[in-house]
């Protein structure tokens, strides 16, 4: 029996909230659980020096927490002058994940930036953020397109992302911060609509997990992203 | 006519929800209009090294703003490695707010600090950030005393703010930024529910203003907090 | 009695001191006690990006006290790695007081610069910065001036700053650090000689006080700075 | 045909000398055809706060890339003032890879600290950094059991790194930077010498991948990392 | 003939002023020609780390110049977030040439810090830091004696520092920014009143210079301080 | 007799390895004793600010010393985030010493930058690191000729350095660490195949030294260069 009671099969409720930042041109705020991000994406005519003349587009990303957003406050990195390793892994990850769907060549010379900022935090933080972005970018393509800044929509396809684990020698599906902290591996797989994979992530927590383990897990992935799919797609459409 | 066709002396909606900060020992959701600022309070067993062994304790606060919480997106002070002048001004002013109508000597030696992130900006993120701080340091109190960390509440009071500017060389209450923007000058008010005057910062944008003016502010003010400490009751009640 | 043995409306002897530094456009080390702050004015021929091509200059100002102008020494900012908050407060509003003054339409695109360094310190030293600092760019811009730079001085007025304080209950002028330490309240004016308010910061440092405590500290202000604005106009004629 | 002419199973030539650096407890260079890694392990008689009195050790790890290790200079991350976040992402990977194949609770209340430095670049560093810091790391702890600190070895098993590639639709293995900059994924696999998986970070750089086109990649992967372990067992036995 | 007529064996007139800094154990304004440094000297009853249970004391310098100092005007170091490399190449020459001549075991375990800020620059700041820090030194050790925390003065010797250059082939003492800017090379001498080298910095600014060219400028230096030696004494006798 | 068991006047076995960095223009290993630094020189097609438009190239040296080249591991600098203020004064020595030996007016407008970190350290490394610059500098430059960039060679002349130190009263070349730790007095020199001085840094570690003690380190320095030019001289010939 997993902590929260959930079959190991089962994702946590999940909703979109699309328009969450006013001024951005888009946003959306993700809860998985008690796992809350919002996402924002702000468009700004300009790209970084390394894209300058290519006629491409930038999409990049910028992650955060709140200092107590977690059960103890960590210290606010701002005060701190600098981003911690895992805040900026995690945003390197965000932008990959976001790029992998976006034809940039049909963006114009413009650079989108997703900040995803967790306001509450219970486990799967980095994959509700992509999920969240996803949205917010769309949004953001939309509101360029009915500015008549782009004609098409610049997006490839939906990508989104979710955690298995192993626990007890079995592989489980989104995991909370629970079962984050006990489980023996635990993988970020991120996925496209069309079924292909983004990125994988797997780590041993505390032993070597094998090849079969893994299958399971990216397996269970699979099955929970075609409901985050689904839900993007509803988020999008109800904008 | 103001821009958002209030009159003078008239507040924006304000809505303080207590508790969206899941972890914190206390918290409060503030909306002034269009600016929302997410307030909590974390409570520490230790104080900084200027308190230990005094027998008292301390209240502080930091103040952030998510990146595209204004019209355009700021960059983001964790990346930029240090926070902004402006940042600091507010952080320090509204951590002397609160500490104010606190009997630190009724704490013991723990640190209460209030986390003021601004989620949507619209004008006047400090004070409201002092307003729903207040909530949040209660509510952190109340789960102490719950907890029979202290016996009774270490608050002298309520303490609220509100800004007012000079528009067309008149006084009005609660400045959005469109107001902020074009006043000759604005003023922040810190306000116990006593009557005292916790702290004045005024500042002349266009051109120098007279006593009479400031005068004027301060009246609006005044009947301003009236209706920010009614609303804290409430939240604080209803926690 | 107050501890230096002031009546309650006396300053503290004041000299202005200009041309201390040898390099700068204009100068002047002023003296209010025993607090001395050096205050040079640099002319540089550019503007900050955000006014480039507005036709206007811009005015600004640095802070900075020597590690061992206080009782007891303090850490070098620069070899800290940052400046503190109180540094970046005092700064900014040091420049805000100034520009107050300012037509920066007839500057030209120039940058003045405000460096002002406490070499010792006994309370007030941000209002004897701005009293100095506008000596200081007077004879920044008459040195424009004589090379004909500008045609007329951008000066609009004069402006000095004071600060007051409630000790026992009744307001005192121009505290020294003695008296700062020890005050319930204290309060920063910042008036031009036209009779106008350009910057107001009270604080609680005990308890609220009442706006009549407060207005008592604004008339003792008023008459402050008449003497202040007199010793402005000296330095400048004398230079 | 690959770049390199090698077939799409062959590793690069691989050489690890001990020793290198003549103060560490521990030290390897290794060369994976033109990637040159120097790992020194440094013990040290104290851990970080959050495993105090734990009775476990620490190991950790810390990598930096000499400026001119690449084809164009790198700027120097010190006098940059901070550490790139791909820096960051790659110590903490080698870090996780070593502690995996770590009993900590036999090393006493030590830090070990994996220094991989990269004198020249050409793909796969951070694969040989894990390769070679697994030497290093064996090494040190040989030689505190030589020094009577430890009486056995707290090693559990080898830990290698080896990436591969999807170029032209199929896998292939141990890319250098040309092949890296022109692969479709790539991925990094962590491997232990019992067949678990300890870390599997799999990136799509121009289209998502299947995930026959993934279990490709692994298999080369368990080929390659055989040859490591040979060669890491020889570098051990022979320093 | 010098730009400024002085012989080739000429000092700038000098003049230190000792108890500038109203609040610091010792101090001294000094002034050669138009470079002025004021120098403080803080004791503080604690040493650093490295220091602890060693029953000696440490006496160390920092270094800073205001901004407005030079002709031009230089960045704040404390805004920048960093000293230069020259700030501290030499804050740490003042701090070896003062505790050449101190005898550490009889300071008793406390810090004096000499902080040096140059008000005015016209070349020689280092060498007038150094000449201006030891009287400030030895007032606060006198200081010390007073308070009966010492019984002896720890003092060796007199320590002082002079530049020379050699302009069109020949040596000259004691540069001015003119003369520096021009001069083939130029080397700074800190010297003891016992005869001996402290420390000796030569650099060739255009062309290497000669055996007969160094000891030609380390006669002038010798010469130098004998004069700035007999000063010193001057100034702590009237102190 | 000297730990190493060296005469007085012997400098450590030298061995200068050009090309150890694939990619940069020019490199060399110098070892010297159990001292190695890794010297690369970088040609990029740009000069500072300060020199735009000046038809002149810059010459322009970074040091870094790995974590653990020295006996007990020091913090990584990249780490700390920033450099200390001994790098910085070692890296502008590298610098100026290498200037001295170019005519800037024949480069083009490029900048050379010299990296010269350290991989094992046992004194010296400083003086190690311009000897071997030197090497790397001249391969560069021959590169830019080979490549037509430059048509002859920019170089007036060689440098190199040496230290030497007074031990037991006498003078001795070549200090490695043991010696250096307990030496009175050392000293740096820098010195061109023609016999002139470029830099000298002679420090009184223990005690002042007296002139003729200076003369005997300089007379040694001088015979040390010897080698050291031969050694140069015969690595760029077999590059």
């Amino acid at each position: 029996m997993r902590p929260s009671g959930r079959s190991h099969d089962a994702l946590r409720p999940v909703s979109l909230t699309p328009g969450f930042s006013r001024h951005a041109e888009g946003s959306c705020l993700i809860r998985m659980g008690n796992t809350e991000v919002l996402c924002a994406a702000s468009v700004e005519g300009r790209v970084p020096p390394f894209m300058r003349n290519s006629g491409q587009g930038w999409v990049t990303a910028e992650y955060g927490m709140l200092p107590r957003a977690t059960h103890t406050r960590g210290e606010r990195e701002a005060a701190r002058g600098k981003q911690s390793g895992r805040t900026q892994e995690i945003q390197r990850l965000i932008g990959r994940a976001l790029r992998a769907v976006v034809d940039r060549s049909k963006m114009g010379e413009v650079t989108v930036t997703l900040d995803c900022d967790v306001l509450n935090a219970d486990g799967g933080t980095r994959c509700a953020a992509i999920t969240g972005a996803w949205v917010a970018l769309s949004l953001a393509f939309r509101h360029m397109q009915r500015m008549n800044v782009i004609k098409t929509l610049p997006l490839i396809g939906q990508v989104a992302a979710v955690s298995c684990g192993i626990s007890a020698g079995d592989a489980v599906l989104d995991l909370d911060y629970a079962e984050d902290s006990s489980a023996d591996a635990d993988a970020n797989f991120v996925l496209t609509d069309a079924g292909g994979i983004v990125e994988i992530q797997g780590t041993a927590e505390r032993s070597a997990f094998s090849e079969a383990q893994f299958l399971g897990m990216l397996g269970l992935a699979r099955q929970g992203v075609a409901a985050l799919f689904e839900a993007q797609r509803e988020a999008v459409g109800g904008a």
